[in-house]
């Protein structure tokens, strides 16, 4: 077991002492946990990220309500205890089969539904200060990526120089005690929304004449995916550019990726990227890059109603994310990033992202 | 250009012939186009795949309802040669971004919207007889592979049993023209339907231990997927166990891997693993393995009313099938493959998966 198994494996240890400590005083054992909720999450300005506030909220073993809160809380950090001492690693939806038992001598479940057991482990993760995987449990893999770069995979040294037209699965823990960065001639980190496009880039062996790591996420960007960027940025320094679908749901992604969510605002210390940059694809770049109206779509009501959302939000404030926001309502049109073809389908990376990146045209 | 390649660029330049022929002799230019409808699909029971009939349906140069139509099939066409013709692959969407324009002259677009393309793209599959791979059209790239096998893809060598936790990412085009199997020490392929799962198995090294290639497919298998199976299959001869949730959608992403699906009948001849095998999740394995009913779920009336659908499939009709799926309504219950986890994490891996091809309990 490595130092970061050994700390986590400690907190998960204290936690239990707190309780056993509770009892031999004879007093009702309770854990402090920091509210999860929008009333607790503020926009960090100087940081740039998303944060959770100072607010907490007792959950007593002795109370209605919250006593099998409490043991929920348990069953699960055991299990993950024991998942760090085997070195194994699970799925939340794994664990909460796992847990779900019927509690002796009543006809009461320690479980009912995931529903149930989700929150719970984002109560552990907050309480004892670990990201969840760092308490071993996966969320999906998703997203692939290829670039000069080596690493060390659970021990497999792979070339991410040679992953043909597939690329490397990228899994869902990427901690550096599972996954190593080694050595690499990259210059920055390119992550587009799709992966038809991260097709098209690879095929072009974009990333080998650019010198950057090309990443997909399919969507909206995975925890393994998010956190990977992030590694790339803090302990690499590489700047990473983000290239998504011109609609409010593509800013969307590219602001998680940048700033987290306000539903797993605790995570944003370890997974946000503050520094990543909106490469595109911009409600100006129609009239710049000459997409022409018929590879437009109209706004729907739905996008409107999010684009308005978005002018709202804190980490939107600044004047040029205005701007692009309000072009796109004035416009009352959104491009898919495969528009960019009506110009020739190596145009993207031939000169869209070439240009782009060359003339600074991004926003953060 | 490869054997292949040029094989598919003379079919659509014969294509072309024909229609020149046509007008030089001053006739009415028409395709012959096989109809893609349900009227127009069998099972063909001997080789248990869903097969397209003989039913044509003609597509005339000079006729108003087909005339647009006519000059769409030739705009694709011209594009799938460009694209074979340089090397380059490219996506169902692009393409379509790509061959949007106004018609000279006229206010008219040559695509409204993808809808329109994508079943043009259908046509000119099935017209002269080539996949949508060969015209160099990507679906999207989805799940992952590892086991005992080095494969090159497009010049990369890669030893998938060095893919770390994550795996390699297969493409979206699987054609041996592309990637190529090379050494290998499998005895099986196991296909998963569940990400989750594949990892567990991954990291338990269950390929390492069983000699299998380890697939995994997120959900419903995707085109690549499907091509990989066949080929491992028809050119190693290696056996297919397929392990799905234990609900109609499971069953049915199972026969679809088999027997080919009956929108895309016509691709059944080089993507369908009829020897493919139904491991589980079986509506027994719940009193065979103890799972207990704490751990399964109620169906659901759509989860019925898909069941009634899948009795009176053709590829169904089995005995073994009928007493399976009859079993899950009697029992009104289903099971996700993570509900093996009651058994404990690696039960899968450990004990489940190896009794059933030990004891040849699976269906097909």
């Amino acid at each position: 077991m490595d130092a970061r198994d050994q700390k986590t494996l400690k907190k998960i240890s204290d936690l239990a002492m707190q309780t056993l400590a509770a009892v031999r005083a004879g007093k009702n054992p309770s854990l402090s946990i920091p509210v999860r909720a929008l009333s607790n999450v503020t926009f960090d300005e100087s940081q740039r990220l998303i944060r959770l506030g100072e607010a907490k909220q007792s959950r007593a073993f002795f109370h209605y309500k919250q006593a099998k809160l409490y043991m929920q809380t348990f069953l699960i950090a055991e299990r993950c205890k024991r998942l760090i001492e085997t070195g194994v690693t699970t799925s939340i939806r794994d664990i909460y089969y796992d847990a779900k038992h019927s509690v002796a001598g009543t006809r009461e479940n320690t479980f009912e539904d995931q529903s149930e057991s989700d929150p719970i482990i984002e109560d552990l993760e907050v309480t004892i200060d670990a990201l969840r995987e760092e308490l071993h449990l996966r969320a999906d893999n998703r997203g692939a990526l290829v670039g000069p770069m080596t690493i060390v995979d659970t021990g497999d040294t792979i070339d991410l120089r040679r992953m043909g037209s597939g690329g490397w699965s990228v899994p869902s823990i990427v901690e550096d005690n599972r996954i190593r960065l080694r050595k690499h001639e990259a210059e920055f980190v390119l992550y587009v929304e799709k992966n038809a496009v991260w097709s098209r880039l690879n095929e072009d062996k974009f990333w080998q004449k650019h010198r950057c790591m090309l990443i997909h996420g399919g969507g909206m960007a995975a925890r393994g995916l998010r956190r990977l960027l992030r590694r790339l940025n803090e302990e690499l320094s590489l700047p990473v550019y983000v290239v998504v679908d011109n609609d409010p749901w593509g800013f969307y992604i590219y602001s998680v990726i940048k700033q987290g969510s306000i539903n797993l605002a605790y995570e944003s210390m370890r997974m946000a990227v503050p520094k990543a940059r909106f490469l595109g694809i911009s409600s100006f770049d129609a009239v710049r890059y000459k997409l022409g109206d018929r590879v437009s779509m109209a706004l729907k009501d739905e996008d409107r109603t999010r684009a308005d959302q978005l002018l709202k939000y804190d980490w939107f404030q600044d004047k040029r994310w205005q701007r692009e926001i309000l072009e796109m309502k004035r416009s009352e049109k959104k491009y898919e990033i495969e528009a960019l073809s009506s110009r020739g389908i190596r145009f993207i990376s031939e000169e869209y992202i070439p240009h782009k990146i060359q003339t600074k045209d991004w926003l953060d």
